[in-house]
């Protein structure tokens, strides 16, 4: 039905609007019988509303009897941080579902059983590829069973992330601070390498603006041998761990079993340099500030690379690509890559 | 009177629509006698008309009888690659001039004068600072006896000009490399150190998406003592020379001598490090493609800075901060610096 595939053309739209993160991209379109849109509705981020659930939220009471439900991921069967969307749709009394692709996410599969065995008519695989492509690296993180994996750089326009001295307090802009703090309140765990921790001594809390902690606070977790000083400001509380070797995947992994679900990477260039080697860089989100030093750290160490046929290759964010914080640019890259 | 304060602001605002290079911007609008917009105009680089005509070609023959021409330079004397806009602004009936500061480029000076002497009221000075800061780079250069230089970079995210194996050729996507050709049509010289010449052997001249040469080619220049090869691509007519030495001004005075306005340095690291050393560059362009190599040639060499709070400052081109080509980004800025 052409109805639909412009619905989920649609839904697709609708998704790139939504935060990347622990939570894949979702993007949802209530057609009525007579295959008119009723609402759309997408998912931003861990913790808000999922797609189907906002797309129905939109409608009037009743509204929703008899329609199609179409939407960019089967609609889970879990009740996580928000209720189960396929007993929402079944409450709303839609009559068909049209999702692109199924939820590979363990907890969160069964949508479409339970939909079909409670009489919903249930359709799978329109425009999957595309929808496929949309969580390309969600999909991977999951099927490695490891968190989705961002990085955050902040350098100059030459790459620097400190400077010959090792200072590197602060790269970026007031404005540009806050918004990675504002990251950091989302994502469960930021991890640091030892090298960072020597170097920077840092807290990896995430503050407001006037200093003070965020409700919300990420796991702080340090990758690397050396043993962390005792008067390490990362130690402040419990909420922070060291994960000992090298293996950005094995880390990973521990972090997944412990219920990271969205890890932030924020350096150093070695750290930084072993989850590109690994590929489980998911998100590339790196802070520009309109400066130079022409010397120091920079931002990504060896990869190995020896000649430029061999680069590592990204593309932009199609929802956020080039953002202003103050004076600052923040980029927003996916890597092109083998998944 | 508030209607030139804000006839200026306007000009000043159109000003910054223009090209930055050999000339400078400046804008131009006339006002009627009753004090109402009769046009408004801006230069758009060296070749094309000056903003005074700009603004008096877009009025009907005799509409600018009696009028009031606002303008942020001091309209020129000479008679260049255009028509001295002294001359076209008696020849229209012009009564009052208002221009923010003197022009200070010796040939083209003289105008207010030239039309006081011709019975024109001429103001200068309403917001002189304003017009100053909007091509503070370009009195510097003309004070100093040296071009307009700006410094083009094309790197990676990791802000790596070559690769480990010293491969540079082609870091840029196609677009941006377009946008560069058109940029050395335009600019009077090309400049690279002799490592550049010796690592990539460069044509360094203008040429179209299809490799035919573009109707104005830049002067080829290769700053450094080593000899360049017979064979060097650079050597292909005789539109190319050497400066031996390693001083960037007195390189910038012998080529403005011979009549180099705006100077383009592409590279490579410690050429541009030497001329961000020197503070002699006006401008810096950047095309950044969304690739990481992660070692390699850094974009600027050792400036000397040891600690962030020596960092080298800019800020965004007002005009055009930051564009998209193809898949790269451009990325304009401008020093902060001593004058
Ligand atoms: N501007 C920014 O965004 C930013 C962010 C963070 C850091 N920085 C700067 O970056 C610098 C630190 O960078 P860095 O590269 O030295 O430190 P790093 O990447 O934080 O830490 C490197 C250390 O991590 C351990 N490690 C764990 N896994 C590794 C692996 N797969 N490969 C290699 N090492 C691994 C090793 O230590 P063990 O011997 O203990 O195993 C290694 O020495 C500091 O100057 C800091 O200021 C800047
Ligand atoms: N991606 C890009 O935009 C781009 C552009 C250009 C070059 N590149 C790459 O950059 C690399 C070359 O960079 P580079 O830094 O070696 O070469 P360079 O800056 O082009 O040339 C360095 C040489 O220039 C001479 N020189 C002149 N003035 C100098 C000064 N004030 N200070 C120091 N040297 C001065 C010296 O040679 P003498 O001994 O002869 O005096 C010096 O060895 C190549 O790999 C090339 O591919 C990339």
């Amino acid at each position: 039905m052409s109805n639909e595939l412009e619905a989920m053309q649609e839904a697709l739209r609708a998704a790139l609007g939504g935060v990347r993160g622990a939570n894949p991209l979702v993007g949802a379109v209530v057609l009525s019988p007579a295959g008119e849109v009723l609402s759309v509705g997408r998912h931003d981020g861990a913790g808000t509303a999922h797609a189907e659930a906002a797309a129905l939220a939109a409608l009037a009471p009743g509204q929703a009897r008899g329609a199609t439900m179409v939407v960019t991921l089967e609609p889970c069967a879990h009740h996580g941080r928000t209720p189960a969307c396929s007993q929402a749709i079944l409450d709303a009394g839609i009559s068909r579902v049209v999702h692109a692709v199924a939820d590979p996410h363990g907890p969160a599969a069964g949508g479409a059983e339970h939909l079909r065995a409670a009489g919903v008519a249930v359709s799978q695989g329109l425009l999957a590829e595309q929808a496929t492509e949309l969580n390309r690296r969600w999909f991977a993180a999951v099927a490695d069973n490891r968190p989705y994996t961002s990085v955050h750089i902040a350098q100059t326009l030459d790459g620097r992330i400190a400077a010959a001295d090792g200072s590197s307090q602060w790269i970026s802009s007031p404005e540009s601070l806050a918004a990675n703090h504002a990251l950091r309140a989302r994502v469960d765990a930021m991890l640091v390498g030892t090298g960072t921790v020597f170097a920077d001594n840092p807290r990896l809390t995430a503050r407001t603006p006037q200093g003070d902690l965020q409700a919300r606070q990420p796991l702080r977790v340090v990758l690397g041998e050396r043993e962390i000083p005792a008067d390490a400001a990362i130690r402040a509380d419990d909420n922070w761990l060291q994960v000992h070797g090298h293996d950005p995947l094995e880390a990973g992994r521990e972090l997944r079993e412990r219920g990271v679900e969205h890890l932030m990477v924020e350096g150093g260039a070695q750290v930084t340099a072993a989850f590109l080697s690994a590929d489980l860089v998911d998100e590339l989100i790196i802070s520009v500030a309109p400066t130079i030093l022409g010397a120091g750290i920079s931002s990504i160490a060896n990869l190995g690379i020896e000649t430029l046929s061999q680069a590592r290759h990204f593309r932009w964010d199609p929802a956020a690509d080039v953002v202003r914080h103050g004076s600052d640019l923040t980029l927003t890259l996916i890597p092109e890559g083998k998944n």
